[in-house]
């Protein structure tokens, strides 16, 4: 199958179960709900060393938000919904409720499992806080210096999936990135997907496992192209560089449209020779995208 | 004394000491220095509920760095070095090594505490990993998909202080916080400095304890005017927004000269009132630093 | 009439006939496709100084471009057709055509009045040039130093409406500065109209005519609160400052549809007091666009 | 000659006398001086079919700036004195007079060559405008309706080069496209120069003539890789792409400087092959930046 003259493998990617808590920022401007989402879903990469996996979902408008201003959708993710509350409280505690002009609501509020994380930040309101109805949400009004921070009594949580992800395989490394950047931004209009990595991308594409005991994960060492002449890759000849994109979602659907819609950007890049995904016989999880099905 | 017409208090800022590495990322171009940068250091807030306080310290262009590209030095802060070590690797590790075109060098190469962060992550070469010396420093190179990652051996760290601050009151809101964000600009450009809090800005001063027990933070009450009505209130009646700057360091010194280089931006926004800072009575920390002396 | 507290004046906004032509940009990321539209909207705020009209409309993801590629749609606006004409060639021509990456569409090619835009460009090839369809579009593909710059034959213009407007008062600069950020950033969402001023906001409002012959234009004395003492401004009291919103648009649809979006974003930033909007009993133009009946 | 394993031919850069001048605006924030330098450079990258060339030189701290605010300093070229004073003028007037919160200082002001641009503007206020001694400046003051707009009454000017250049030869599009990228945000920090294209960069670059007696320019077809199989294309075979970087400067010394810098930067990218440079016979001008001088 080739796209645009890029070769899409006949393989699929590898992903496992996750917890996916969703939370609306909101702010006085755009500017504003960027940059408190960004410190929220910072160093929130892999769970392998990072205490969470998050990333923004996307920004909105005010015609889509509770309060009629701008906003950014955020996922945060965790193996458990244990381990994904507090992830939630003191991602939400020290990045949103700091951050100026912000306003938390409950990304789904139809979701089986609710944390009740609005009821507990309230509390740094030291008794001024109060409970209000406000645009049909059951609100905590937080007194804070800069004016009063608003944050709606429960944020939900389902099961979802990480580690949903493609190959870009290019010409050279300049030609894989900017491919990898377009498919990121591409991702970023979809709901219910992110790309938790720095800028979205991955750099050092893992397999499960290691020659050292201690590690989870190591270097893919089969798609090193600095490692042909020691004949360990086995990757074609043409290709010499590589980035993953890593995709986490509330759903399987929308983690199947978001790498098809960052395939098919991906595919418009001059220097981009094929796409492939990640696999290791299960070692990972049960859940698999065909990269050919994705894409009819 | 008074700025440019805004009242500067006579009183101090309250900080105390901590444990400060700082690491040079490098990257093909400066937005992907920033995009590794802005991943490592999110979720570093404050150490009261983020696993540490972190940074972006400054950018830099290719004549300042090792390998001539363009940089960013971030700072990375915990409570001893013991708690900073991992915080250093986790961060590295999946933050700039999983980033785009990324090398990493020691910050503070002179610095009696060093880690050994570079051979550590040297070991998700799963054997592959290679000891040289390159731009005079002792490299690691790490294959990786997208090309080599190299790393230096060492991260230096020192003994800093964190929570120098000073807050910007202002006839409303936006006055306020446009000053904000023009003071965390012009101490962006500082060495030796950030402003951990989002878009370096906090919009919930705390103080320290509260009514419950289990908290070790809470709202700055006697500073937030919509608790004005309850008499809780005491500040002068002008003001209605206060939005606070938070200043960690490599030094006390650092930290007073980004203190004035903010204080003095602040300055020059129309509707900003008053500067003043925030100090517990030493339950905070044992450094002060008076603003009307740092200002002279 | 109120919206969220803030009073919106009985009155309208005046407006004229412009000739508008739509060009669609795409490029190989949204990044280059905005760095083009920027370069070539430049110089552009109103046909009083600057040689046309212009600004981004929208960006648009590659499921929205012929090429499948992320884009910019631009609109270049001038009070002919006969100077519409040049005003695209010479835009496109040194703006787009040497921008990287990029590649250009008919924005409007319904409409009537269409300029063969593409064929004047295509004598840069200096005979190289050549015609194909591509896309289900009539393009021309001349050969450049970095690939192969493609256009299509026409590019299609209407008669559309220029100064569309509404003025944000507020308590202080900062207050209405804000709101007027929010509002551009609702109205960048709007399919078919601009906001052609720097950041598309307008400090210096301006009256038509002058006490100097020489001068078309001059400030809007009567809303200048610096000069209150001379008895000149007749604004309300507790209003210290304006920015107004300029919008031109392919159709009167467009740009009521665009107002109301805006003048809805503006209302929630605090330090909003009034909105209001600029007429001069018709010495500017035919089109009248009362805030009362959009908002409805 | 070889820098990083990138070949720097023996060639030169070939350039011509314009007149530039240089304009401080300053604003509240970075970001409102960045929108306003954008849109008054905007539309300004060649004389041939632009009304000036321009671009933004550099940004600057409150401590580099008269009023102690952020500022960018941007360069206005055209071919005479006299095109070059209504350039000035109805970019300032039209593009940051209208501009939120900005003030515009002399860039120049021990230039032979001053045009009282503020003068000539001042007459907006209708006269209302004063004029006051400010920052040890002569300096008007203009009432509108978002506060006052300051502006120093004169604008100074040099005679400066236009067509500093050099050419990026990459393996592919993106490889080249990054190093041009790389090479402008080098430039952009050096003082008293501009690469006035789309996003800095050049993707069409021209020679001098064409078979068209109307065309002044057209394409370099001996450097357009899809015209290899035509013969017409002479470049090595192993570049596939190249973009150029134009720089214009205050003198020949900044523009020597800065084509250093931006060739440094670029050869810091992986699949940068060759640095090359265009020039004309002298038939475009009589400046000769030879490179592998320059770079010494």
């Amino acid at each position: 199958m080739k796209i645009n003259g890029v070769e899409i493998e006949d393989t699929f990617a590898e992903a496992f179960p996750i917890k996916v808590g969703r939370v609306l920022i909101t702010a006085v401007t755009e500017r504003w709900a960027l940059s408190s989402a960004r410190e929220a879903t910072g160093f929130g990469t892999s769970v392998i060393g990072c205490p969470a996996e998050a990333g923004i979902e996307c920004m909105v408008s005010g015609d889509e938000t509770p309060d009629g201003r701008p906003g950014a959708y955020i996922l945060v993710c965790n193996m458990s919904f244990k381990a994904l509350e507090p992830s939630l409280l003191f991602r939400i505690g020290q990045c949103v409720l700091t951050a100026p002009t912000t306003a938390v609501f409950n990304g789904l509020p139809e979701a089986e499992q609710q944390f009740d994380s609005g009821k507990k930040l309230s509390f740094f309101g030291d008794g001024y806080q109060k409970q209000a109805e406000l645009y049909g949400r059951n609100m905590w009004k937080i007194p804070i210096i800069s004016g009063d921070f608003l944050m709606e009594q429960n944020i939900g949580a389902v099961n979802g999936v990480a580690g949903g992800n493609f190959y870009i395989m290019g010409q050279n490394q300049m030609a894989a990135l900017t491919a990898a950047e377009t498919a990121v931004d591409a991702i970023a209009k979809q709901k219910g997907t992110i790309t938790p990595f720095p800028g979205g991308i991955v750099a050092s594409g893992s397999k499960v496992g290691s020659k050292y005991k201690f590690l989870k994960a190591s270097t893919n060492a089969a798609f090193c192209s600095s490692l042909r002449e020691d004949g360990v890759c086995t990757m074609v000849e043409d290709v010499s560089a590589i980035y993953e994109i890593v995709i986490n979602g509330i759903s399987q659907e929308a983690v199947a449209k978001s790498m098809k819609v960052g395939i098919m950007a991906a595919c418009q890049v001059p220097g981009v020779l094929r796409i492939s995904a990640a696999n290791f016989g299960g070692k990972l999880g049960p859940y698999q995208f065909k990269l050919q099905e994705i894409l009819k």
